[in-house]
């Protein structure tokens, strides 16, 4: 580990590519997510697959009793979450796994639901019939903590997994009522399209279709109760709802805030990144949180453009709107426009003369990143700054150090 | 680690995602551009970033005596290098770190060599004066093995790294000749605009330009060695030329060959993967030796798709020409045309039916990834099998298990 001679670690003398996190910046994002719920009386379910942490964890949990749960992408996060659930309890016991559940990985939920025991919840989320099929199969031949939560995913109209919003959302929701394996708790919804907008109202007008998508749901499925006698009131389930540049758009949807336990599930907004920028979910550069810091390599007079030691693999090729593969902190009059798998080309975006003196070779520069849950995911551990300027000075002194749960370590 | 009842680890019974390697794939791709290179009386130099193992460098390295030493792209690939070295000698102890040198790595490259000791050389790459003064205040200050050995950046076009071919060029090497920190051993260019070219002829046409860019600038080193009545003499020189779609076009240099050391450097030819096929260097789709593992998690005939557990974070979002984001095996007909961090959506290329029937919920199918450099560096382990039917079958016995150099363990 580096350190200077007096044995302080700043980020100019890292080991480069790394990432760094603004815990002062993370720490507000958290907070303005929690203010916004308590403000609006709704709950919110963060997602812990931005930066997968412990302590960015705790940050999104913050002091506040509007926090229902956690959402995770991967078994490693859910291990990471149990774990905290044994140390401190709620809100960190509820856990829900939300992507449609494959039958390989019920042994894996079952022995971490055994180390919850009653203690909490691992709930599965579920988009198709041969998906409770398999989880009956399962559950009958192996599983003993009884039947398994299950959330709902329905397709609002982001069109990446979910059942759709009708008879065949229905019938599914049914078949989940009806089987001893599963428990249906809640419908769940990503709101995943709203990315693709930067206008506020447009915003609002896919969140509110969401929502309407939703509720009419819910009324299907209560008629079909009706029909069949059944006591189930769809009041009783938890409406999950919403990505980052939705999560301010949830709020206007009164069937919902007065019957249901509705929840935002956002996970970006913890670091943000050029993405959220451009949706404008974002507030500002301040709030971008998380930055691939690198150094200098070289200058090429000939061409205009330096060279910096972070590539592909510290960066990903993610695209957005802006152009680029990131943006270089207070510098948005230049571009990286070239980037491979270990180094990135920058150069001036109108064609001037490149600024060569500011960049010195061998000096450290920090870059935002386009979409900063696959940055974070590049690496093994984040470098932690509390810096209240926001301005990633290379003189900033390192406070922490987080590792990530990446690779999952219950059963090897 | 998931094992059958008869403790038999086989691709349908991996955690997913994974990346999976088939062994005899890679042997033989190994052992192409090893005869290649015997038939045309050249060297090579492999480089190791595509796979990053020790596995993977022996079966580069096969018994040919036409590997001069191995490129590496990061401290944690040179300290494998090393540790082979010291167990086995040559060619593995002849090492270029072949991305322009930061004076802050200068440190670690140190107590390399100083393992290394007599026993082999790691050589550093320059291609700005800057960082030749830097590794100068470097030498003075620490250096106890003597002057760095230095191979030369050349831009031949690709315009990435690389001092140009002319005076610029040359009044660095004098630099570096002069200087009693360094000693030049050779040039080295990456000729990377090979990839855009998907036209045999036009790649033969940039390797020859890049043949004929070195030979002039050697030309003028040798110029100006006799104007200062020096004795070197540019023969001496290493050229080390080269990328994988361009590896099999470099013979035609005759001033190279005959008068100095010329090796090829090619590192992605180990795996191969979309973007090689495109260029046609991969000779077919069974020469693609890396691929990505991951389950079908859900069918949405209303759409006519269907989900798998792969997503950025295993594939990255390196395009190609071919479009979307992975090929899968055995199915040209689809596109993954949408990948999110955790997931990928597939979908028929022409807008026909989508064949569920042959996609059943929670069966294996393997992917051809866009860049193999990118997606194999998504994970930790790789999973080996020897496939000499190159199908990928899901019932492929798992005959071993590599761990890629990612983290630098030396220095803590």
């Amino acid at each position: 580990m580096p350190q200077t001679d007096k044995g302080v670690k700043r980020l100019n003398n890292l080991p480069t590519p790394a990432f760094v996190i603004n815990r002062f910046a993370m720490q507000k994002n958290c907070q303005a997510a929690l203010e916004f719920v308590e403000t609006k009386n709704m709950s919110i379910r963060p997602h812990i697959k931005t930066h997968k942490t412990h302590q960015g964890i705790l940050l999104q949990a913050g002091t506040s009793s509007r926090v229902t749960g956690f959402v995770a992408s991967t078994l490693p996060e859910i291990e990471l979450l149990v774990k905290l659930a044994l140390e401190q309890g709620a809100p960190y016991n509820d856990i829900l796994f939300g992507v449609p559940i494959a039958a390989s990985k019920l042994g894996e939920i079952d022995s971490l639901q055994d180390q919850l025991s009653e203690k909490g919840t691992i709930h599965v989320l579920v988009d198709h019939l041969t998906q409770l099929q398999q989880i009956e199969a399962h559950c009958r031949a192996h599983r003993t903590q009884g039947p398994y939560s299950v959330f709902l995913k329905l397709d609002t109209g982001y069109h990446r997994a979910g059942v759709p919003c009708d008879e065949r959302g229905v019938s599914l929701a049914y078949a989940l009522l009806q089987s001893k394996c599963t428990h249906l708790v809640g419908v769940y919804s990503h709101c995943g399209h709203a990315y693709d907008e930067n206008d506020p109202s447009l915003r609002d007008a896919i969140a509110l279709k969401d929502a309407e998508q939703i509720g009419s749901f819910l009324d299907l499925l209560d008629a079909e109760s009706q029909q069949r006698n059944a006591q189930n009131s769809s009041n009783d389930l938890i409406v999950s709802v919403g990505s980052t540049p939705s999560m301010s758009h949830h709020y206007r949807i009164p069937r919902l805030i007065n019957h249901n336990k509705m929840e935002i599930h956002p996970g970006n907004y913890t670091l943000y990144d050029r993405q959220q920028l451009w949706t404008g979910a974002c507030p500002s550069k301040e709030s971008v949180a998380g930055r691939v810091l690198c150094k200098v390599l070289s200058h090429y007079p000939d061409r205009g453009t330096i060279l910096l030691d972070a590539g592909a693999l510290a960066l990903t090729k993610e695209s957005t709107p802006q152009g680029g593969m990131c943006e270089i902190t207070g510098h948005p009059q230049l571009e990286c426009h070239r980037t491979s798998q270990e180094v990135t080309l920058v150069r001036t975006k109108d064609g001037s003369t490149f600024p060569f003196v500011d960049f010195p070779i061998g000096s450290v520069v920090s870059l935002l990143p386009n979409h900063s849950c696959l940055a974070a995911a590049c690496f093994d551990r984040y470098y932690i700054i509390h810096d209240t300027t926001c301005a990633f000075d290379p003189e900033q002194e390192v406070v922490d150090e987080w590792v990530p749960a990446k690779y999952f370590t219950t059963t090897a």
